[in-house]
């Protein structure tokens, strides 16, 4: 979407070039559309929603907002800093609306593969029609790979796995808190979703959660009924064994342990190959460095979302209308290995936060623009609200930077809140 | 595995032609080899298993029994007549173990994309060596297509599905029936996942079972605790609603709804599109008409299953040694038009029973060989047990069509046997 958005707003006299948008799904929206389904959708291909019911906003909605469409501009008014994921969803389908966007999209195409022909000097894409069955090949100057990362699950084993006897799942096929009422549940993973399910199964009243970490706890003041324990060593059928010698029977096990950024229908030599890292080996975080004319948006982990795939197709699009250059491949690549090395010296949060910035500052003046959307001290001030509660967290409020306003206090905490439809939100404040 | 053993069984001189089978799991067994995982693989790729813990043979194994290879020659000693899975993996892996099929395989090896090059006349097959992420190109004059089809979900959908607050699940993610204990579970299906869930579920103690029929139920003389309902209207929370104007709450769905019978890793003009029957539009039942260099092993809806495919897989060789002539397309065309009107015909089981038969008979004629695998009265037989008790149908014996043995009666009945362990299944008879 912020791709056609920057190639709608082309700042060169005459038609945008021709865009094609292959998307599987029958509509935008991507991972925020929830879907009931797991595993394989209605054609046979992995779900890609990874998103579930009464799903909140975990960061401050400011930190995310587009700097040409303020979330005041499309609600007609402020609205608290922690939304559910449906107004998230209605926020950024409202500019791409606006966009007329859709008409780009070629919905229920699923892309298979993509080559590129150095004769022709050209990517073909096959792709297939899902409701007609029919594979199509189709020729393109340029490719901006942008499916996301978020979709595919990284799933770990540990010794005596299949022995356990109770229900195992990946957070990717976790849809409603609900299913696990009065369930002891084991939750292993140490990021952003092993964080917010623990939370969101206590919440909606399973009867314990244990967090299993391989590196460090979140070492947050938990509600009680969750505690943290080291790493998994064995599983013997209900009882789970962890490296600090103790064990305990779970019912249920999620395995919140993140996601494989893999790019099968790339072709060898287009593929990206990457873990989920602040600066994969992408020239300005976007350009791949043997084709240039091959672009990724949102390839890397995520502090800022959707203001940084703004900036990136902005310079995706620059560069595609020729008022950008990309510089020699020794060049990109120094560049790139001086990115790398700075992503490795930043070990804290904040200091991930600044490398994060400083990274689209730098494509504000690779591109001669303003850098306008700077939310560091946001981000910075959002996880001290975690560190000092984890609970309370989606109840503060921030100023959104482009209208100044501050956002509006949630009337039920969030913690109490259980009502995350539209109506029942905006009845919230 | 039939095909490598079909063509290591060459009933030419010289040498049996070369052969790859492409394999993307890391060992044989495909649909056998059970997992604890659900959703995709290790790999990111849709787990292939559909099997799950403590499922046992359906089936009298006799009617399953390989003509040269027989469940005695394997185990030793004659067996009962409904062994667990793993007793069946066992003895199917065991001749191709003494095959050294493994020899031809690339295993962790996806087949991506297969067309046909008209100018080489050869099949140019891409494929991904999942280990290390490369793709490969390969020419081959034959392609045999023998991956199964019970494997991708087929997931209908329901009015209001998306407000169920309970599990959903279809049967290709059903693991184990512990997972749903003192549960009151809805299974939505009329064929044998259906039924064989229903009862392992109440087995292993789920509090209810009602199962959901589209046609008609199957009408059995269900244990206790299971009871058949008409298709569901639609659901509200937990509240499932039913044609006959009744509804029940639940706490977790089980979509026993089938495989989409689906082969997307084939051009167009190669792609088999059918649904599950006894006879898709296949010369024979394997050869694809549009091009007879490409062949279906095991592509219809399945009485026999291992004899099945060893009699095809023969006469696939046959073809590919020069043994056997495909006729014109047009007899092709008309002689598979009268198969599938003979199909639509065979209303009852006795009659599909008798119609897989005469396929199968009439691959032996084509091939100027004995048909020895004549299992038509032991499946009525099985049916006729199963009609009068869906509980005890398992504690039956057969009589070996090569051995002329009759197979041990179980010590304890199947619905009180709970060790399915190789060692418990050689202890109880």
């Amino acid at each position: 979407m912020s791709v056609l958005h920057a190639l709608k707003n082309s700042p060169l006299p005459g038609p945008p070039p021709t865009i094609i948008c292959y998307e599987k799904q029958s509509e935008i929206g991507g991972l925020w559309n929830v879907t009931w389904r797991t595993g394989t959708d209605e054609f046979g291909l992995p779900v890609h929603s990874s998103q579930y019911r009464n799903l909140w906003s975990n960061g401050p909605k400011e930190c995310l907002e587009y700097e040409d469409y303020t979330f005041e501009q499309h609600f007609g008014k402020p609205i608290p800093s922690f939304p559910p994921r449906i107004i998230l969803k209605d926020y950024f389908c409202g500019r791409a609306k606006n966009d007329h966007a859709e008409q780009h999209c070629k919905f229920n195409t699923f892309v298979q593969y993509v080559t590129y022909n150095t004769c022709s000097s050209c990517f073909i894409v096959t792709s297939k029609n899902l409701i007609t069955g029919l594979f199509s090949e189709d020729e393109f100057d340029y490719v901006v790979v942008a499916n996301g990362h978020y979709s595919l699950p990284n799933v770990p084993t540990f010794p005596g796995i299949e022995t356990f006897n109770g229900r195992i799942l990946h957070s990717h096929d976790y849809r409603n808190a609900s299913e696990f009422k009065n369930q002891h549940v084991l939750v292993v993973g140490g990021s952003y979703s092993a964080e917010d399910i623990s939370l969101q199964l206590i919440k909606y009243d399973a009867a314990s959660v244990t967090i299993s970490y391989r590196t460090r706890g979140f070492g947050f003041k938990w509600p009680k009924n969750i505690d943290e324990r080291p790493l998994i060593t064995h599983i013997e059928d209900n009882t789970v064994h962890f490296k600090d010698g103790t064990k305990k029977n779970f019912d249920s096990i999620v395995l919140c342990t993140g996601y494989l950024n893999q790019y099968d229908f790339l072709d060898n030599s287009l593929a990206l190959k990457t873990k989920n890292v602040l600066y994969p080996a992408l020239y300005k975080g976007v350009v791949w460095m043997e084709n240039t004319k091959l672009f990724y948006i949102g390839a890397q982990d995520q502090f800022y979302t959707f203001p940084m795939f703004d900036l990136q197709a902005q310079f995706v699009r620059d560069i595609i209308i020729g008022k950008l250059k990309v510089p020699s491949i020794s060049e990109m690549k120094d560049d790139v290995a001086l990115w790398i090395e700075q992503d490795k010296n930043a070990i804290d949060y904040d200091a991930k936060i600044d490398f994060q910035t400083k990274y689209m500052k730098n494509l504000c003046e690779e591109m001669k623009c303003e850098f306008n959307v700077d939310a560091s001290e946001m981000f910075k001030e959002w996880e001290r609200n975690k560190s000092e509660n984890i609970v309370t967290y989606r109840d503060r409020v921030f100023t959104s930077m482009h209208t100044k306003n501050l956002s509006p206090k949630l009337q039920i905490p969030w913690w109490e809140a259980f009502d995350d439809s539209y109506k029942g939100f905006f009845e919230n404040f």
